[in-house]
């Protein structure tokens, strides 16, 4: 968890109800308590201007008498990247480029999907309207820090005027962070990187057009702000979030995600539906401290709100129908179409909202791999993929989230087909997490919980310690403690209820 | 309707069926049928390189030995504006200009809406991060030509870095408009105009940062990029429409629209209604012909779509439930808050879809007005709100359109509250018609009908003539006829079942 919301409480916080209500309070005393470690700087000047009319009047500067890091979140804000939706549509891309005036693109793939079609497409739609283009190839998948830096470091003398990405999360993510360390080629890596790792600082600039092309039904990174990856020396995952990171135009394009064999099908698809799930769980955007001292710390994880609701409702539906049947047949293309908009929709629903527990906790999971290797991936090195990693925890987490919510949580039980007309609401965190079980039993080759993976119980300490750092997931999980002995004991007994699911 | 959707068929329409399927066909041979009038910089190449390969292999140069006007649309794309939403949150919009760094801002606003306090705080929030700005507020309330030629003469001088919008839909359009002809100085008024009444030229510049902040719960203008004016010579209404207008932020704060008198709530109200039940029941896009050429032609109204749909579908629910609300009871936040946001939902939803019969009809309703002064309007020229205009033929307009797709009709009556769980799908439009005019009969203070609005049969040819060049909208009206003389027909007896509703 940040320092911010730990602070303890002041006498001031008696107060704190009064701003239930919905009435705007002026910019507060400190406006770092928003974001540990960085000041913004257009803050400042508020502070000192706080101070003299202080000093003038006697009186606090500002209608409010509360500590900003106490007050919680009155507003919540909706960004998403342009999104194009066809078969076919990734032959238009050149002509977005020549539109937007780019003469030189970098186009940013990976090895595998460099052989592919997609990447194919793209070049000669480059080609038609005469628009240079450079590749890099390297992305590395699950990327670290040291292969963003190498692909930075490819693009900053390239000099692009634009970016491409086709490819799954890992192209997408490094191709947004190619594209924000050219435009400020004098930031120390861990300048924009998330709090407390690194120092959090807002993206004050507008960075040049990036155009997305998944290939994969599964991220929803063609539509945020947000890029993950291994920082490695702290042994963590983490990544660098902020609305100006998002692409420009998301291309969805179904005809790109046809050759993903079952396995990747399922397990892309898998992050969908935790993506959808966790946000529409996720606190609610005005129980989210502390407010925002300036809107450009408003982070795009901000909790559920209104607008992210509906996508991520959307999302869930849509991809407890159709992930079965497209891992099942690889020729039902309605399933494959509708689970890419699927991933798209979820995207901007977490993306706008923020994912919690399973995330959080999937990262020590991927880092902590004690040698499995997942079925239909041909990998010499054992790999349990992103989407696994996701759901293998799922069926404890909404056990424990459920009390937060009830109805939500019966809402989402009714999205898995469980008929909750007769269900009480002390049993919501039960009936969801049986039908998560059930939902990935029957889709198939999923390991029946960590003991799948090969994890046993003398693993969960390294695992809660893991776990720990993802303070900006963690934070919008409900019914997490704040404080921190007690969320370790929270984090363990869901790694021990994670062991068997069925 | 535009010349493009009306071109004879040819003997190539026989083989489009084929391009029913998902496959995607290269830029065929002539780009302008997809916006009339208007011959894009960049798709003229295509055509010299479509001639050349023609010449050298003596086959056709692409992929599609079609006519591309008679094509239909393959995909669909999804653009707004970011949305800030909350109570109080206006006063945060001197701080995003200043992290965009903008140090001259345009403020426009009318004269009524300058008195509000939602000018006052912007202006507070404006002075407070020393921000220069001039206030332009002679926004005319329903704009002409002439009304937003002379802002735009304003603004030309002033060379603002960036625009700010304070009111309802006219000063928002306006602000567009300010934006847009500021970016092209030589440009002709005609150029940007929808077609055919104007050129339909494409905006492929980017405009200045423009922040929207609605005072009204109803046009959605914040989140779209559509500009809507009376055309005065040629005696219509018109508008100019494309993605690139849209505003950069929409901050909707529900302080702003709680000032709103009952009936401005209403008809306010009503234009949000419609709004999400016409894109919800608009032609499919994979309906729309031509095919666009280039994705910078594809128009931002271009059918009902499956993220649209998600936006339609939850601002009618809202819609139905909160307005009765807040418009009744001036104390009911919760109604205000939740028709603040259905309205901003809806503009995404029509915004990416369009709208079509109620809208398009309802301009020569309101050109054409016999002195009819509507209630709780203190004005002392006549006025009917343009929400009213677009309300008074809905029964009518659904009951027509509902057999184009029985389901979609059934599911809206359902949102009206219906229980539909036995109504035959043929009766579909009878119910949703029924629907819709007991809503309006319940609301208060609505005309029945176009005769009580002082309209009288005599009128209807008129009313007919005056719809007609709304192509723009009339092309997603489903059902409607393509031939002329038959459009004419159904538009006549449209108005005759719009005389009295109960």
């Amino acid at each position: 968890m940040s320092a911010a919301i730990r602070v303890a409480p002041t006498a001031a916080t008696r107060a704190t109800s009064l701003l239930r209500t919905v009435q705007f309070t002026h910019p507060p005393n400190c406006p770092c308590h928003s974001n540990p470690g960085y000041h913004h700087r257009h803050a400042r000047p508020q502070v000192e201007r706080y101070a003299q009319r202080t000093r003038e009047t006697g009186k606090r500067g500002f209608a409010s008498p509360l500590d900003p890091a106490q007050q919680k979140e009155y507003a919540f804000e909706m960004a998403a990247s342009s999104i194009r939706f066809g078969p076919g549509v990734t032959q238009e891309v050149g002509m977005d480029f020549a539109n937007m005036g780019a003469k030189r693109v970098c186009l940013v793939t990976d090895s595998t999907v460099r052989q592919l079609t997609a990447v194919k497409q793209a070049e000669e739609a480059l080609s038609r309207e005469g628009i240079e283009y450079e590749i890099f190839d390297k992305v590395r998948v699950e990327p670290k820090d040291s292969s963003i830096k190498e692909a930075i470091a490819f693009a900053k003398p390239y000099n692009a005027d634009a970016f491409l990405a086709v490819g799954g999360g890992s192209v997408i993510d490094t191709a947004k962070l190619m594209n924000l360390y050219t435009e400020y080629p004098d930031a120390d890596f861990l300048d924009f990187v998330n709090a407390p790792l690194g120092k959090g600082r807002p993206i004050d600039k507008k960075l040049k057009p990036l155009v997305a092309i998944p290939t994969t039904a599964g991220t929803g990174s063609e539509t945020t702000g947000t890029a993950i990856f291994d920082l490695v020396a702290k042994k963590a995952k983490t990544g660098i979030a902020h609305r100006n990171l998002k692409p420009t135009l998301g291309i969805c394009d179904p005809l790109n995600t046809k050759t993903m064999p079952a396995a990747v099908k399922a397990s892309s698809g898998l992050d969908v539906l935790f993506h959808s799930l966790e946000s529409w769980t996720a606190i609610p955007f005005n129980e989210r401290t502390p407010r925002p001292t300036n809107p450009i710390l408003r982070p795009a994880y901000q909790g559920a709100n209104p607008i992210s609701d509906i996508f991520s409702l959307n999302a869930l539906r849509a991809t407890v129908k159709y992930l079965p049947r497209s891992v099942r047949d690889p020729e039902d293309f309605e399933a494959q179409n509708e689970m890419l908009l699927a991933a798209t929709l979820a995207g901007v629903g977490f993306g706008n909202a923020g994912v919690h527990l399973c995330h959080g906790m999937s990262y020590p999971i991927s880092g902590q791999n004690p040698g499995y290797k997942h079925a239909g991936y041909e990998v010499t090195s054992p790999i349990i993929p992103h989407g696994v990693t996701v759901a293998v925890t799922a069926p404890a987490v909404f056990r424990f989230t459920a009390p937060s919510n009830p109805d939500r949580h019966l809402a989402a039980a009714e999205a898995f087909g469980v008929d909750i007309t007769n269900v009480k609401r002390e049993d919501a965190g039960e009936v969801l997490g049986e039908a998560v079980a059930k939902f990935l039993a029957d889709l198939g080759d999923q390991p029946n919980g960590l003991k799948g993976l090969g994890f046993t119980n003398g693993d969960i300490e390294n695992l809660v310690e893991g776990t720990i750092p993802q303070a900006r997931v963690l934070m919008l999980a409900p019914g997490l403690a704040k404080e921190l002995e007690h969320e370790r004991d929270q984090l363990r007994r869901l790694f021990e209820n994670s062991m068997t699911h069925w």
